[in-house]
């Protein structure tokens, strides 16, 4: 067989600025702690300049412990599958060693993200094994600004729900749309409109 | 702020037998033919214990030439949004060094994959830039082994085809679906039944 052209590896990091924005230490009671560092890790994306206007959190439900953070990274590192709960889930992953973050004797976990998940991450909530999903801004704010959200019905939320996953929208939906408006007047690109 | 517990760096690659099982330098003229890529891929996948029953690539439409695999390493890299198609999308952006496969002035791509794509697939397949999508084994066809597809339903098809993406669907169909028979019957993992 003849040669690959290409490495074949893809290397997926935070940006530098996470560990100024994000403190990992202290502990989130509340969904309004919690969606916080969702909307501060988006607001710092697009100030940074490092992606799109969308962060993600996931927490240890009971203890409010932060797992992991995700932020849009599709055009920093070339990949359309890197929103903000995407490398959320992957991070949160590769930190508890495991490809779910349901596993047996293990803490349940949820997911906070500053807007309501495209047809992509909606699908990928539901593998990932956390049991609760909590949104900030609704799929209409971000079609005003170009984002398309796809292939996402009434009925996606339902299949979520009847396996077992708890929803809750519309936390800090104002501060979360706030961000979206911050990256349209700064001239973001609209990388799927 | 407190420092990070952990590294925040996702690796991502393919396993060793990747160029034993693919001919990069070929090119590929026939849907049956670029199929078979796939499900090599797939069934490479389940003999060598790597992964689950799935495999998809990504071509140029026009000249046939393989731009990439990819191939389900839930398991293996603790990640459950490496399904096949993921891992194709992310491999043939890096390799084309942007984060769609529809860019202006550059050949189109088309994805094929050895089974119909789940929730997150589908969505991820829209922000690609893959202008079609043929699959090999049906949805039921991996329900049978009792992987749950997500929230896809007709219209999330018809979403993609609005949007100006082709789909072929049961190309090969039979050659995909022996090897959800042989993963079932080899007792590998359902990591998302």
């Amino acid at each position: 067989m003849s040669k690959r052209a290409f490495a074949g590896v893809v290397r997926i990091e935070y940006p530098a600025w996470v560990d100024d924005v994000v403190d990992w230490a202290r502990t989130y009671a509340t969904d309004a702690d919690r969606m916080r560092v969702a909307i501060a890790v988006a607001r710092a994306n697009v100030e940074q300049g490092t992606g799109g206007p969308f962060g993600a959190a996931i927490f240890e439900r009971a203890s409010g412990k932060l797992t992991a953070v995700g932020m849009n990274a599709v055009v920093r590192l070339h990949n359309s599958t890197l929103h903000a709960e995407m490398m959320a889930f992957m991070m949160a992953e590769q930190r508890v060693g495991s490809y779910t973050l349901h596993a047996e004797g293990r803490p349940e976990h949820e997911l906070h993200t500053s807007c309501e998940p495209c047809a992509m991450c909606l699908g990928a909530t539901l593998w990932s094994g956390v049991r609760r999903l909590v949104t900030g801004a609704a799929r209409e704010d971000a079609s005003r600004i170009d984002f398309d959200e796809g292939p996402v019905f009434a009925e996606s939320y339902r299949y979520l729900e009847d396996r077992g996953i708890e929803i809750a929208r519309n936390v800090l939906r104002d501060e979360a749309r706030a961000v979206l408006e911050l990256y349209r007047t700064s001239g973001g690109t609209i990388y799927n409109g």
